[in-house]
This record gives structure tokens, sequence and C-alpha cells, in this order.
């Protein structure tokens, strides 16, 4: 396929910020334009060199673009939608990165429904404790997955030229619907995200917070790495999947207070076995999938 | 100071088998037997060279030996140290490296009560999710924090010499008492354990668990790392520290209850107000202890 002419990148953090380099380390784009509540944040971007213009002018940003890669927190969907829906073009294809789907598939439905032929939501199943531009880089996607949640009114050359672009950048384009998208994702990325803020902010709390963290090593840090992230990202994630994920939260105290009972009865043997049956399974997980 | 002549290595494993090849590394030591359960293990060491000999005959095991360092799991110790008693020489230095001190200690006071001047109890904070004689390592311990819970009783000597080994192995040796020491990693350590193999065995026994851990990634990977530590080990820890983690468990279930409010409420600003604070508290342990 031919490069993207125009791309507008609304959110230069880390993943639109990703998802322009690669682009163009790909030569897979000609043009990039970056939108965003943040000045600062834009002059860095373009300091970079990660887009070539910064707009805070829907109109002229929107004007002849391709393609709008929605890739701020999830939460602004709705007022960036509508703040766009006057200016976006009949051929542009709007994409996103948003680590939820149901509630911002309702979103752009809800402010874009003369586009959703061309609207393709996707998530890129890549991120690290490091948010904003300065952390982006244009091998985040490589190897990794990405979700396409395409819209059953989606044009096939639409989603054809969003999964290009995420093939372009390295990565592997899987497809799923909304709904099971945000049931996967509860299990495996928000409730992790929710468990290692807890303990984080449980210790944090103490008063002998510092000697607690003093002697806090490798297997701490690590368990805790997710609670480094965008706090105001991961508010909306657990917003907008809340129903899953309050399930998910019962679920593993249901879980943990079984644990809990276990030691308490002193039954070493059924713990061991459920260490036993975890670390089988994370290892298979491992060997399967990753190679850590 | 001078070598330490023979050293007798009960449990060669990760800590047992890392601690023999620094000190090896180091010169601080002349020659190392290895006593155990597993004679393929023992195998595995002689074969690495992590060991001079092995052994299952205590007399011959522990005649002449300067420092025993019990490194199975703490589990054991009760066990082991009745039968090392008989054969244990006046002036033999015993040490551990238990991840757990005020059961270890009880099970030293009970069985090797007149050794107790030479006995030095101590944690190295090192470790890592594989384990065995197969993943020990001369830098285990390099830059790593070792906890010595020495006992009143000790001769000033012999804790000397423990702290000696430990440093010839590039750690850092702190000093605590084992009730402190148990508190302290009830909740840096063994908390973050259960939670992690929790989060597994609760995906792991679901019936789409392959689809949830096909699209597991990096976080998930991080977060659950510990989960593939070694169960029989971390059965031992959990039940002789079983009153302080049980405490660390309902403290922990009770903030994420508040944070399960906080979500079903959909009060965000509170919920992005614990994950900040979750996250400074994190960057600034990083940048006081670690280097991520």
């Amino acid at each position: 396929m031919r490069p993207i002419g125009k791309l507008v990148v609304v959110g230069v953090g880390l993943i639109g910020g990703s998802f322009a380099m690669a682009l163009r380390q790909a030569q897979a784009v000609e043009h990039i334009v970056g939108v965003g509540r943040s000045r600062e944040s834009l002059e860095t971007a373009l300091e970079l060199g990660v887009v070539d213009e910064v707009s805070n002018d829907w109109s002229a940003a929107l004007g002849g673009a391709e393609m709008v890669m929605l890739a701020m927190p999830v939460g602004q969907t709705a007022r960036i939608c509508e703040a766009m829906a006057p200016h976006l073009g009949a051929d542009t294809i709007v994409t996103d990165a948003g680590s939820t789907k149901r509630e911002v598939v309702a979103g752009l439905r809800a402010h874009l429904a003369p586009h959703l032929a061309r609207i393709v939501p996707a998530h890129p199943i890549a991120g690290a404790e490091q948010s904003g531009v300065a952390a982006a880089t244009a091998i985040l996607f490589r190897e990794r997955k990405v979700v396409v949640t395409s819209l059953e009114e989606n044009e096939v050359t639409a989603v054809d030229r969003v999964c290009w672009a995420w093939r372009q950048c390295g990565a592997v384009v899987h497809q799923m619907s909304p709904e099971e998208h945000d049931m996967v994702f509860a299990a495996v990325s928000h409730l992790p995200h929710v468990l290692a803020y807890a303990l984080v902010h449980e210790l944090a709390e103490r008063d002998n917070a510092q000697l607690l963290f003093s002697y806090a090593a490798s297997g701490f840090r690590d368990f805790t790495r997710i609670a480094s992230s965008h706090p105001e990202m991961w508010r909306d994630i657990c917003g907008a999947n809340r129903l899953a994920l309050l399930a998910e939260i019962d679920a593993y105290m249901a879980q943990l207070g079984r644990l809990r009972q276990l030691l308490d009865s002193g039954d070493g043997a059924a713990l061991e076995d459920v260490f036993s049956r975890a670390r089988q399974a994370r290892n298979d997980w491992i060997a399967k999938y990753l190679s850590n």
C-alpha cells in the first residue's frame, strides 16, 4: 500500500508518539500533525521530530487528513469526538488506541455517527510504566498484538488500512468484539493494575513506609511495575470498564479469601498445591507466548 | 580474614549454590560439602563444580566444618537441626538463608541449644523465579542486602565471620531482630507472592484460561513473575510467618475493598488520587533504592 498521506495523532504521548514514530520509520506516512491538551507535550513532540506540525485548530488539523489516531485517555473520547465532528472529512479514517473498547465504541457511535464506515477501533497491547512522548519509540509495537474491534458498519478498505498501518508498526493484528475485548482485558490487564496500585498505596500510607520500602527488592519491583502507570489513563480505563472490572475484583477477593483460609487453618498441602498449579500455569504461558 | 576452611551447604539450590559459588569466586573458601535430600540435585552441584563433595553422612559432612549454611526450605529447619545436633562441632559456626526468621530461630534454639554462641541467622534479599542449583550464580548476592538477625548469645567473632562471608559474596549486611524482619518481609515480599499466586491461579482455573493467557502481556508477566517461585519454599515461608502474613492479607483486602468501593460509586477523582499517590511512592522508591 502507499503511505498514509496526512496522519493526525490526538494525544501525542507514549502510544500516539510511538505509532507516529513507527509509521515514519517504516516510511508509511508522509505528514504527521499532533493535537493535544498540553502545549508543552506537543512542543516536545515537535522538537523530537515525532510530528511535523502541531495544531489546536480542528479544522486545520483535520483538513485533508487520511487517518486520525485517537490516543488520549479513553475518558476524553466523547469530548474529542464531539469537537472533531464538524471538521471530520467524509473520507478520513478514524482509529484509536484505547485500552477499553465497549465505552469508547459507544462514544464514537454517539458523536461520529455519519462516519461509522471508516471508524475502526483498536487496542495495541503494548505499554510501559513510562508515559509521555519522551518515552515513545518506533519499536514499541514490534511483535506485539493489536486487537482490532471493527464495527459492522465498517468498510473493508478502512479496516484493511488500519490493519496495514499496525502491521507497518511491526504489530500482529487480532480481531475481537468490543465486549469480548473488555472481558479479557479486565482479567489480564485492568485487574493486575488495580492490584499493584492497591499494594503500593497500602504500604505507602503506613507510618513505617520508608522502612518497608528500604527492604523491598526485585520481586516487589516487578510486581509493582504497573503501579507506575499513568493515573489519569488508568482512572479512565477503570471507569470505562467498571462492570467487568468489579466482577474481576470480586472473583479475585474470593480467591484470596480462599488462600487466606488455607493459611489460617494451616493447610500447607493445599497451599502448596495452589502455588504449584499457579507456577505451572505461568511457566506454560511463558513458554507458549513469551520469551521471558 | 583467611578463607573458610570447610563449608557445609545444606540444600544446594539457588541460594545455597550461589553462596558456594560466590565464596569460591572470592577465594573465600577452601572446601565445600553439599548435603541435601535430592541425590540428583547434589550430583548436578558436583558436576557443575559448585561443591567439592557431597555427603549423606552428617558425621562425615560436619567433621571439621568451620561453617554450616542452612539453605533448605525453612519448614525443614527443625528436622535438619535435630539430625545435625549430635555431630556438630563445638567451634562450627551455623548460619542460614531462610526467608523467615522468627520460627527458624525458634527451631535453632530448640535443637542446637549448646551452640547458640555460634548460630547466626540471616536472610539474603535475593532470589529469582528460577530455583535449583542449575540457576545458581556467583553474582546473585552482589549489591543485595543481607539481613543478619544475630542472637543475644552470639559471640562477636561468629557474627563477624558470617558478615564477612556475605560481604565476600558482594552483599551489604544489615541487622534486624527476627520479629522486625518477619513483619517487614510479610509486607514487602510474602504478601506480594501470595497475591501473584492468587491471580495466576484464579485465571488458570477458568474455562477460558487459554484465551485469557493468550492476551496477557508484559505487565502481566512482570506482575506474576514471583508466581513462578518455588511452591514448597513458599508454602514453608507462608506457614512460618503465618500471623504476620494473615494480618497483611487482611490489610490488603481492606485496601482493595476501598478501591472497589471508589470504582463502584464512580468516584474517579478519588481513584486517580490513589493511583497518583501509589505511582509517586513507587517512583520515589525506585529513584532512592533501585536502578529500574
